[in-house]
């Protein structure tokens, strides 16, 4: 019992007898193996990690309401942050074994559900929502209010939203993906335990089948409608787009100084009413998608990512892809060109007492300008797609991403030098 | 889109690229590599799969009102959960696409998310409760009040229930457990789909992370407390075991002619105050649990499998594992030699709204009769056990698991005939 708490994977190598492997595409196909490191993200980098990192399996996601009044606190609150989503992208605990006060008689420091888990590929991204620069009632609370981005606002209203507030908003987010959700649950669940008295779980959800690949390696995935979802995605091999469209450059006048090499995601809960799409017909259902299910093939033809002829005519003149049709309402190309990087999860979270269950689709997408891509994006989403007839946006939520973290620094430093 | 819908796995073998797998111990370690078959369960067999099968990873458990008052529609639907259930678990779909009124006009008979997805060693095992026999008002809604097993009836209140009746009970029941829980969450979708106007969803609930190992291949997995859990559990290995504390038998006072070779359900949701728990000393931790962390070995001495000895003393004549430890409390030499066989799962279910995890455990036992092996053991230890302070029982239901299906037969037809 005073042995490090280093993990059985450090003890032993991965390889060892009785540990657990959530294999993905890379890591265990008949011809790959999975060699440790291959389960390790790295933390430290130019953009934080869970952003173009080929998308796990499995999420929980977490927004924090910040109690404390400290500017002090707060910036504590980041460094022990940083350095447990360190330690833990890296396969090892959040601390030793009551290492404290001598070991026994003090809590453990981590809590130790993850132990002899593999980290599964890990990564832990952190945000600022609008909250941490000015509170409800316009107070500057941590002397930030001049360092807010201008973009950093609360989406407006869009057509059809049904916002539950207890599932929106929040003040510090935090993503934590894995392959292994016992190792994403025990990733956000230490971090809430080290912000103990700082700051406090606003909501969570956690997610699971991935509704986007985010890397030329990964198969397009299925939603909940049992179609494939992103085939368009922005892709981590897609350098130019990335600078684009997802990476906050110097002297956007979105932006601040601050967030050079950062970005800004959009969290939205988007409920499903599964039940009614499955009583509709399959001829019904591609219309509204736009695209067939099996393959994903656009209906104007072709294989998946064949790009759609959105002119092209069929019976009695209409178009073949309708001009409500999904695709066509989010396409690039009725959207002045805009990319997001959409990076969402499936999920199920129970049922909702009326005997359906409580499912659908928790959107994340990360982008250069909220206010540029994403807004307009969805305004036109929210008036003209037939998929609004089966969907209702029931959470929300916006947070500025700073850049990656360099050893020795912690995340965001560049907001409070 | 005229090619039927048998699952992608099955025209293109399981080696084909873009098939993400969602490995396991047996399925997915340096040394072994999971050949196709190696993800199917089979279905059919003398008990119903799901009970003895190596715990999967991941759980979608749901509890059904049946809201027909029609015996035959009762009927009718357990006939077509069964062709659905071993479908899905030998990795098709639940019909074919749009097949019944030709392709196109009707919905699809499938819906779809788990398309190109393996079974990841799927099983789903039906159950039935006490309404099933007659409802609140004492009425034998389907002629089958006289088959009721005697040990069918509802569990009682025991010390610190705070039971929330809407997650709790329930008609008919369907576990579906597999190491993909996109495969999981669609098993129960489309049963629930297959069941409207016959059946609706009461209750569900998700859970990852199994607590127990149910074969002796397995590593003894955590808790969210971050203890082992399950050490003495009854093993799938262990026939004898298995005949003496799992399968109902012909002639079981507890039981009906039609139950031979089934067994019985116990749910209870355990939510966990872990951020309490989290507050806690390792050396408090450790005494609660009557194990030691690290290791879960008995705090009397030895290792995780090694026997415990009660009867050990420590300073002050004080008993090593203390009277009201969990291993003590619930071990089988305190109650009468009782075993059950576990098969519970992690779950969280997001937050309370106090800014805490709605989280905890997800506890399923199968036992041969509980009213002798299981209210005994839980009176036991809602009076006794030092964890009671650190966790609160909050749903609960027991279900009839009838014996395994017979290729052509459906499950509970001993029941109808």
């Amino acid at each position: 019992m005073t042995l490090s708490r280093r993990r059985f994977l450090h003890l032993a190598g991965a390889g060892a007898a009785g540990v657990t492997v959530s294999g993905s595409l890379a890591g265990c196909s008949d011809d790959s193996h999975a060699a440790p490191q291959d389960d390790v993200v790295p933390f430290h980098g130019a953009h934080q990690a869970g952003i173009t990192t080929a998308a796990q399996d499995r999420l929980h996601f977490a927004a924090f309401d910040v109690t404390t009044g400290s500017r002090d606190e707060l910036v504590a609150l980041l460094k022990s942050w940083t350095a447990a989503a360190a330690a833990m992208t890296a396969g090892h605990d959040v601390g030793e074994f009551g290492a404290m006060d001598g070991p026994y008689v003090a809590p453990p420091e981590d809590t130790g559900e993850a132990y002899g888990l593999r980290p599964a590929r890990l990564t832990i991204t952190f945000g600022f929502g609008p909250g941490l620069f000015e509170d409800d009632d316009g107070n500057d609370r941590f002397g930030l209010a001049d360092r807010r981005p201008a973009a950093l606002v609360a989406l407006p209203h869009f057509a059809g939203d049904n916002l539950d507030d207890a599932r929106s908003g929040g003040d510090l987010c935090v993503q934590a993906c894995s392959d292994d959700p016992q190792v994403a649950v025990h990733a956000i669940r230490n971090l809430a335990r080290i912000g103990f008295g700082t700051a406090a779980v606003r909501w969570s959800q956690l997610g699971f089948g991935r509704t986007s690949s985010t890397s030329d390696t990964q198969a397009t995935p299925r939603n909940l409608f049992g179609f494939k979802d992103g085939t368009s995605n922005v892709k981590a091999e897609q350098t130019e787009q990335l600078n684009q469209f997802v990476w906050v450059a110097a002297g956007d006048d979105s932006a601040a100084d601050w967030l050079d090499g950062g970005s800004y995601l959009v969290a939205r809960r988007i409920n499903m009413h599964i039940e009614t799409w499955d009583r509709t017909s399959l001829q019904e259902q591609e219309a509204i998608i736009g695209r067939d299910n099996k393959e994903g093939a656009p209906l104007s033809g072709g294989a998946e990512f064949t790009t759609p002829d959105f002119e092209r005519s069929g019976a009695g003149d209409q178009p073949i892809i309708a001009t409500t049709a999904h695709l066509r309402v989010a396409h690039p190309a009725q959207n002045n060109g805009s990319h997001i990087l959409r990076r969402g999860y499936n999920f199920t979270d129970g049922s909702n007492g009326l005997g359906n269950l409580d499912a659908g689709l928790f959107f994340l997408a990360y982008t250069r300008d909220p206010l540029r891509h994403f807004v307009p994006l969805q305004t036109n989403l929210a008036r003209h797609d037939a998929l609004n007839e089966y969907i209702q946006h029931t959470g929300s939520a916006v947070f500025a991403i700073p850049a990656g973290v360099a050893e020795g620094g912690y995340v965001g430093s560049a907001l409070f030098t």
